[in-house]
């Protein structure tokens, strides 16, 4: 060994297994004390900047500091997103056999790029993402022993792109990945759809104005005859209809678009079927909630996020696709650096061609070791927990005067408003909001200001649910009718 | 509380801690034994399948079994990218603090999508990301308080796609976002860049044949005449050239593009100026490296790897960007459930509309945490050391008879060969990765296979790379003439 290589920054095995272990206690007092501290964090702009060092430091510094510094310069910027007390969004749940998975993932520090450079993260993923189609009865187009597969992506905005993208290629023969986008493709989706699809249309070049927003019915559900209208009229002009999603649970008010309907006039047009479940989808592994995927058997691509709702940390995102090869003829470009006797063979799959970043961390540990740990049956009693205290909660709203529901609770979202009007919704939701003892988005729905509530954190119970129940109504009643006024300040204006 | 809230499949507090701290000590023991595991793991296709249960289970396993069959049944199929004797493709490199950061993170469990759904994870982000803009003296045009910034993203395949999407709709007014592509629009590059930006034309809707793959020089570097002429005849035809990307460290063989001539030539043109340092970056830390950085000052967009050489494990990529407009105008689609009052005031930065994805993960902490673990000593000295231990495989190159370098080593990268043709490369290359005892990949450069090792894994010293020159003399000796001939089974057929 030479002078310099005695010369070593790196942390010790000793240093290393101290400072793990202090995290691991960090963690689970955090888990244990996390109900107690503000959700949504009550920090303004720039408070956490102002209290960083300027430069950074020219000499490496204990890691105590390090802790020291999470505890007091970063804890307070933090939302928790994993209180009981978080039903804002759609959550994005952890658990403890979860966060080990990702340690280990972290350990092991694999790249996952190529079925070679590390065949068991390939393997495993192919194996749990199997597991996947089996637990929530998928369509079996879906399982790796047929034409089609699985892939854990980071986001349903990746796999939604991906979906579009292969969609694009199949109705451009596979020549606008070649050529370049040429024609004038459309793509529907209800106007309840989630944002990350107009992203899609960004980046795949097809373009906004060419997502057809179908008009919804009272439950807030895509309309079947107005999709085919608008593909009649689309035909009519000279567009091509390529592509149309259905969304089961939408972001919004968690509305179930009738999938089947939709299936049968995309496959009428030859449109690509891709159906959006990235909340919802896990209720599934649940019998009596399975009716949520009536129709998927049209399906050309599904996706939904173990990282919201299945207690798999962010991210872990699942894109099953009817034909793999289409997405690899997609996606795929082989350089030589890249080249492998085992890719050649045709015997291994290489998820790089899967989706958009080559290189892949070792995701499938953690959505193994959530299914072990919970069992089907674990898994099963809390999303059917879940389920029941949403459904409590929106018989709460049911028979206060002052409440109403603003669309049906197929699921755990309750969507829901005071009958008095905007300014009093938002002021509710400021309100508890800045209570820091809940916290709670919103959304718009038949143009009103609405109050999200989505129970789905690991951790959340019945008293939690309680709890956010009466600081609601105790707010609406103490609401003066001055201090909430139409005319008064608003925080966020409507559009 | 409720009968049923009594019931709880989460894995206790308890339990937890007692996990954690058998998964600390495993990771420790497991990095201070990986140098004895088969860096390139030997199994057959679906031998690790073949060994995991069919179905998932329907109860819940003591954790002890994922642990016993991470051992038993994983580990054989783990190509070890933390083996100091991992010297294949680019490095994935991982640290104590990385580790660390990365189990901090997934403990917190935030979703930083928005400002308000935790600020300290957006601000520690601008703020440690500044912070390499001073460590890398990287033109201030990227520095937060300018126009531009910077932005963690997933790999640099992401931000390769969002600088040719930025430079898309500039060159369309913003207009293809919204109507669609509808012009022939041209990009360039060296014929040695990366794939991703091949992908990332498929993806945009571009299309492969309006990427240039400009010649380059017997160094292979882009000749920047080359450029200027390709510029001319696609303009002469009737062509839109958008975007131009230069390459700081090719992955073929670490080729450093003479980014100021190029940037000279972009400017004239009005194209938008990317320039990839996925790998090769890092070395800026270094003042006696930061050469390979001249003509930066051009650029509209950087991008370079922390988790590639900054001994931060994947994912951690940095993309800069010298006006942040025109990102956000490229990707920003904001919905009624993502609107708040911190994003209306305009005083936060919400890096969901910086990349592809809408939801993030809390992936400042662990490159913060190794900064100040480190310091910016600390990282100088294994970057000089790698470096080093590079310049000096080379030289030993140089002197043997029967090897050839096959390109500048510029920084750490060093491409070789047997001189005695294909076959016998093949054969080393088959040879001493079937071995166990090192990992190497190939190239192809002027058309020849062409060896590469990568010196830049964490925990790589002399040692390792004195016995894998050793090791490659001695199979190369050892080689009769008839195992090797150019008739011979090949495992890789050339293209």
């Amino acid at each position: 060994m030479s002078e310099s290589d005695r010369v070593s920054y790196h942390m010790s095995k000793a240093d290393f297994r101290k400072h793990g272990y202090e995290l691991v206690d960090w963690i689970a007092e955090y888990l244990d004390r996390v109900e107690t501290l503000p959700v949504l964090s009550q920090v303004e702009p720039g408070e956490i900047r102002a209290r960083l060092p300027r430069d950074p430091p020219a000499h490496g510094e204990p890691f105590q500091n390090c802790i020291k510094d999470v505890d007091e310069i970063i804890l307070p910027g933090i939302t928790h997103w994993q209180s009981p007390n978080f039903f804002a969004y759609f959550p994005a749940n952890s658990s403890g056999p979860a966060i080990l998975g990702e340690l280990l993932s972290a350990g092991l520090g694999i790249q996952g790029m190529l079925w070679a450079t590390s065949p068991a993260a390939t393997e495993l993923e192919t194996h749990v993402l199997d597991w996947l189609v089996q637990m929530l009865d998928l369509p079996k187009h879906f399982h790796s022993d047929t034409e089609g597969g699985v892939v854990i992506q980071d986001t349903a905005s990746g796999s939604t792109l991906c979906a579009l993208l292969a969609a694009r290629e199949v109705a451009t023969g596979f020549l606008t990945r070649q050529s370049g986008l040429s024609s004038k493709l459309v793509a529907y989706a209800s106007n309840q759809a989630h944002s990350s699809l107009d992203k899609a249309m960004i980046i795949a070049g097809l373009g906004t104005d060419n997502l057809r927003h179908v008009p919804v019915d009272a439950d807030f559900k895509m309309i079947p005859e107005q999709l085919e209208r608008m593909i009649q009229e689309d035909l009519k002009a000279g567009f091509k209809p390529v592509f149309v999603q259905a969304t089961v649970g939408t972001t919004s008010s968690n509305a179930i678009d009738p999938v089947g309907e939709i299936g049968g006039i995309a496959k009428r047009h030859g449109l690509w079927l891709h159906v959006d479940a990235a909340m919802s989808g896990t209720a599934a592994i649940c019998p009596e909630f399975r009716h949520i995927h009536d129709g998927l058997e049209f399906a050309d691509s599904y996706t939904f996020n173990p990282h919201k709702w299945m207690f798999t940390n962010f991210d872990c995102n699942c894109f099953f696709i009817r034909d793999r090869k289409v997405l690899i003829g997609t996606l795929s470009v082989l350089p030589e650096y890249l080249r492998n006797a085992a890719t050649e063979s045709g015997a291994v799959i290489d998820y790089r061609d899967w989706h958009i970043p080559l290189g892949r961390r070792f995701r499938a540990l953690k959505l193994w070791f959530v299914i072990r740990h919970y069992g089907i049956e674990g898994l099963r009693h809390h999303i059917r927990r879940h389920i029941a205290l949403a459904q409590e909660f929106a018989s709460w709203v049911k028979e206060h005067p002052k409440f109403e529901l603003a669309a049906p609770t197929p699921l755990n979202l309750v969507c829901f408003r005071h009958v008095g009007g905007d300014a009093i919704n938002q002021h509710i939701l400021d309100a508890v909001n800045r209570s820091g003892k809940m916290y709670i988005t919103h959304t718009r729905l038949a143009n009103k200001l609405t109050l999200r509530m989505a129970i789905g954190q690991t951790y959340t119970e019945q008293t939690h649910v309680r709890n956010a129940w009466d600081l609601i109504c105790r707010v609406a009643e103490t609401s003066s009718d001055a201090s909430i006024s139409e005319g008064a300040e608003r925080s966020m204006p409507a559009r």
